[in-house]
């Protein structure tokens, strides 16, 4: 079985050598750029660690797809960096900054074409009609996701179900129809496809939730971003619709006066704002959750009818993912 | 066989009952606005007559994948506004008009997944890899005739040559593509297949040129946008081009001279530059240009193995398209 780093460096690879040195270089050249910033492929790995689960060799026509999902997840980040207006994406200039809206719009709009030529590498026509309606039904969700989480920063009512729903769709069904197209590759039975499904849906809702939790609690020096940066944007992430849930009615007062105040000093804000949270405890309400979301992941994956030893080296992946600092 | 008038009618009931009055409203209300608007259908039209030519039943799977390319191509429309900063289409607000930048983006962005949805609605997975790989190709070469039109604003050496390949992967593989995915699901051979893309490709190069001879001589009562939109824009059409290079020295200075103008009063710009049009016969070279094309397109036509009768409905229309007002 592969380890996570070989099947990264596989990954990593196959995007060094997929042909986007082509003309109009004015619009692959951006795609390049987005697919070489990194990240830790977390959606390839998790479809090719299901794959490996099952199968012990894996083609190059499997890594396709894999790119597919991969191609897929930085099409959304450069277009919601362009919608968000976000300067920086991995410690370096977003798109639409090192060239334009316009090269940000249509270099998205080429790579969703092209993650979906990615997808149709597999050449067995069932297979391809099998794993096409799922990539389609997450790639549409995800838009949907987008779509609630710009609705939610004009909405002053979101609550925590309305919250998780956002994210369900924005962040999860990508991890849980990557591991299920691994499991349709692979053969696996249709109750283990579901399962699989249910593994990445659950670690993809406390995968969001432990990027909430790092915003705030994560160490300065290991977190890739700003720490506060949701707290600085009044992003509604589930730790301050829990802290409004479970604040007095001092405390809604004071979390609604830093939010409204237009000029501010950033530190005191998320000084007093991290302080409110203490203060009810919201950390560990969040990780509470998280853990039970995770809890059900793991779950799911028991269930999953394969040898308990084929499993080690996707629990081991889905752990570090839990107990990440970055 | 279907006239025009009912395969149109077929597409627009097809395209009013498709599901898009679902949540989120602010992701697919965009999409039915879009879809709405009308046009002439000329993309799933030509797809229906060239599948109407071999088989005389249009199931509603066919009608689906017409339905693809009809909302492959309004996506692309939905995008170019916003990159093109166009206020109107169709007489009507565009969408970044009457909602904003993002959400043309995203629900730009859902119809392209849409439009894909809708081509799988093809049952049979070998038909569906059969078309799958056309419909990607051309989407992929109409983003890259886009870069090219958009690096073209910023370029003064825009040769004739140039320009055609533009146009080319702009506006003629859509039409290429979409007669021989018709082909293709009415069982045509291969070589039909060819000859029905090239049939579609020249009459997109006609097509194009007849657009751009419009802009200047159209009959403003009947033409929907208003006379001399790229004259004033300085887009370099056909006839722009061709002036270029017949132009004399003092002709020349004088078109340079209204291009280099910041401030101008357009009726006077566009009087200026038909009449250097007119002096140097533009129309007459662009009109053989677009004749010479849709001979092409025909010479293709005939050689397409089947019934000249069976033909007659796809160059009826071919021939409206060709002496269009509109």
């Amino acid at each position: 079985m592969y380890t996570v780093s070989e099947l990264a460096d596989r990954i990593n690879n196959a995007i060094q050598t997929l042909p986007l040195n082509r003309e109009p270089e004015g619009l692959y050249k951006p795609i390049s750029y987005v697919l070489s910033l990194g990240g830790k492929r977390v959606r390839p790995i998790l479809m090719l660690l299901t794959y490996n689960m099952y199968k012990e060799r894996i083609d190059n026509e499997v890594i396709h797809v894999a790119l597919a999902v991969e191609t897929y997840h930085n099409f959304t980040l450069l277009h919601d960096d362009l919608m968000d207006c976000a300067d920086e994406r991995r410690g370096k200039k977003t798109v639409h900054k090192v060239w334009n809206d316009n090269v940000a719009i249509l270099s998205g709009d080429a790579m969703l074409i092209l993650a979906y030529q990615y997808l149709s590498q597999i050449d067995d026509p069932e297979y391809f009609s099998l794993i096409f309606p799922e990539f389609s039904k997450f790639a549409l969700e995800i838009c949907e996701g987008q779509q609630y989480d710009m609705e939610f920063e004009e909405r002053t009512d979101v609550h925590a179900d309305d919250y998780l729903r956002m994210i369900k769709l924005k962040t999860s069904v990508l991890l849980a129809g990557s591991m299920k197209i691994g499991g349709i590759l692979a053969d696996a039975s249709k109750d283990d496809q579901e399962l699989l499904y249910n593994v990445g849906l659950y670690t993809g809702l406390a995968f969001q939730l432990k990027d909430d939790l790092l915003d705030v609690y994560g160490d300065p020096e290991l977190f890739g971003k700003k720490i506060g940066k949701d707290i600085i944007s009044n992003k509604k992430t589930y730790l301050m619709i829990k802290a409004f849930e479970k604040a007095n009615e001092k405390q809604k007062k004071e979390l609604s006066h830093w939010i409204s105040l237009k000029e501010f000093s950033p530190a005191e804000k998320i000084a007093a704002i991290t302080a409110i949270y203490n203060d009810l405890s919201i950390k560990s309400v969040v990780e509470d959750k998280m853990n039970s979301f995770y809890n059900q992941a793991l779950v799911n994956l028991e269930k999953v009818n394969i040898d308990s030893g084929r499993k080690k080296q996707l629990i081991l992946f889905l752990n570090q993912l839990m107990d990440r600092e970055v």
